[in-house]
């Protein structure tokens, strides 16, 4: 059955929207939303979101990285964390949904729970990560690898665009990179994470549906393509005796976007694409390019990447063409742990809420902590086209509703999913 | 009946490859093959041509525009000239036989008829063109295009990369750009100009051919084409939605190869293809390219650009992308006179020489001349693939002497030619 506290949802749902578009006011830049890893800006959102939380009859702490940290207490003692969260830093430019959603959606919910006197058996914490996209040092995931353990600590000497080190900028904000390892949750101590977040893609949008359950945060292989053909006169060589390097390229795109469409979430972009001192009256005998292939599922995506370079010795081969392909980086996908889908599915079936299923293509903090505990994430549909890591990006009240609804449901019937998936192993 | 002065050959063929390697030390940068116009090093070239067309017999005047013209006179008073001749300008780190030849090999022949004492009732005028690649002052085809009345006297303020004008340069080498108008050819005083040039492309080295009679200068179409589809995350947007510049890009420029084979003299280029700013994980949102069309006929070169045209609007239509094609540049083709491919012909059987008729994708001075005289090229076999504008430019001494040979057979059946053409009139 619903939850007795979703009504009214509109207020909830108000707060969560004029919370986010509050939170947009710490920023670096006037009129624009940047907002990086312990800058000022990011001191802001992080002291906002604190009161927030206590506002909501959490307790709240930070940990070394700068996570904030809010714990609604549960009424069984030494019960596992269900946690929720997201992160509260964002890209230069970018929109003020992508992470804060899932920071401020569960802390209304958490205050409406609050207001109505209403406590679960086991204790919830919302974290509000100081660090997801990797903006200021080019290192991404900082709260949450911190979370789970596995920060890489050579990140602490990236510098800055200014030159300030990591470290530098930790100590002066008061925080100890000593302290880091400390911030490691402890063995069992998570029952689950969760996590809202904007789809920052177009899928529920288009087929018009407000939320989509994630299946599995989609791994990635990406290759920097060096092609070198033959540079030629572009009016004296005829056609058939040429080696064009992009005309390879051409070649290749083609078949990488023929052969990852229709596979359902398996994604093929060639992001760059140039023929270096290309000249108009000039044969291009060299052309480079980057290949990004993910999908939810690993076997997918490493058959397509199989396939593709399969097809590019063909092409190669065929056209005169000599190619240097280089891997430059490569994760495993995560999966969202069924049983949580399964909550989901539950909690959106008391909102009348078709369950779309969807990989994420996107990196999220869930993939981290997914290295401790069982993780699964909820996705809100984006307007404008699905854009994110842009002004454009938004969502409606409407939706952050339903969401909030779905959301509380899930809590109110974790522990009924949890026992249910228990009996079932 | 071939020409009785073509043996020995030999002696010609060496001489016209010793008199090139010896032109090439006249160069603005040692060990490169560089000479822009009105350098010292374009200074030294032209003397030692004036030099040797002296040595030929012939009396050498030059024009306003730095041209060195060498006159064999002819035996029939008031006859109009047999005209031949090629640029001794180059492009930066060029090769030695671009141009140069057309100049070398007609004064060996001449030099030949000299020493023989043969003359002809028709004068020769050998012209060394001072510019035709345009490259110190972004002005092509100066000297062909003084001879043909057409220059255009605005390029005078053209500046070099010292800030030096032409007007400036020219009085600086004592040639006064306000006689450039008197340098013009009187109407009707060319019979015909010929041009031997190495080929600057693979067709002859791939068929096993030492010469090639040139039908046509091939006209040109180019644009910039900019393609605006929709940026988006490389890992949230699946294949079937997306907006794709790059993949929009990617088919126009197969269909352009696909259209552009099997159509004899037909060529389309892609020189230039980039996506601005672009990101791995980022779906290309724009591309911009350079169009390169060509060919000997205009009607097939119009018909190629007019399906590109359809092609591009239902790919971009298909696709959901904008595109913007700009015209930056147009000339049409230069049809070499067939009366004087007839002259080749002949030349060419009285030497066992195949007759390969290919039209050039390049440009040449006889494309300036074609506007005053009926006008013939005659094509010498690359080496190297057929690379030019390039250090690795080569021919070898046995295709000179055999150019050589079809070069005096042509000039010694020339009023033969003429008549059978005029009598067919």
């Amino acid at each position: 059955m619903p939850s007795t506290l979703n009504a009214p949802t509109t207020t909830t749902a108000q707060e969560i929207m004029e919370r986010l578009h509050l939170l947009a006011q710490h920023t670096e830049q006037e009129g624009m939303m940047t907002r990086t890893y312990l800058t000022a800006a990011h001191r802001g959102a992080a002291g906002q979101i604190a009161a927030w939380m206590r506002d909501a009859g959490m307790t709240v702490r930070r940990d070394a990285v700068g996570n904030v940290i809010g714990r609604y207490e549960g009424t069984e003692e030494g019960r596992a964390v269900l946690m929720t969260g997201s992160h509260f830093d964002t890209v230069r430019n970018g929109g003020i949904y992508d992470g804060l959603l899932g920071i401020i959606l569960p802390i209304s919910c958490v205050a409406a729970w609050h207001r109505a006197g209403k406590r679960f058996p086991f204790p919830i914490e919302i974290v509000a990560f100081s660090e997801e996209e990797g903006v200021r040092f080019k290192a991404p995931m900082l709260g949450s690898r911190a979370i789970a353990g596995t920060f890489q600590h050579a990140v602490l000497n990236n510098t800055d665009e200014q030159g300030i080190s990591m470290r530098d900028a930790m100590q002066a904000a008061d925080f100890d990179p000593a302290k880091i390892s400390a911030a490691a949750a402890p063995k069992d101590s998570i029952a689950a994470f969760i996590e809202v977040h904007i789809e920052q893609g177009p899928v529920l949008l288009n087929e018009g549906l407000p939320l989509g359950i994630v299946t599995a945060i989609s791994g990635a292989s990406r290759f920097m393509l060096e092609l070198e053909g033959l540079a030629g006169h572009a009016g004296t060589v005829p056609m058939n005796i040429r080696h064009d390097a992009a005309m390879a390229a051409a070649e290749l795109a083609l078949f990488i976007e023929q052969r990852c469409s229709n596979v359902d979430g398996l994604v093929g972009t060639i992001g760059q694409w140039q023929v270096p001192n290309g000249a108009t009256n000039v044969i291009p005998g060299r052309c480079t390019l980057s290949l990004d292939v993910r999908a939810g599922d690993d076997a997918i995506r490493l058959a397509a990447v199989n396939d593709i370079e399969t097809e590019l010795a063909r092409i190669c081969s065929k056209r005169g063409v000599r190619s240097k392909l280089t891997k430059t980086y490569e994760t495993t996908s995560a999966t969202c742990a069924p049983w949580l889908q399964d909550g989901w599915r539950t909690a959106m079936a008391l909102n009348n809420c078709t369950p779309r299923l969807l990989p994420s293509g996107a990196g999220h903090d869930a993939m981290a902590i997914a290295t401790i505990a069982p993780m699964a994430m909820l996705f809100v549909r984006c307007g404008n086209g699905g854009i994110s890591h842009n002004p454009a990006e938004t969502m409606t009240t409407e939706d952050a509703g339903i969401a909030a609804d779905v959301f509380m449901d899930f809590v109110e019937n974790f522990d009924a999913v949890a026992a249910k998936a228990s009996a079932s192993n």
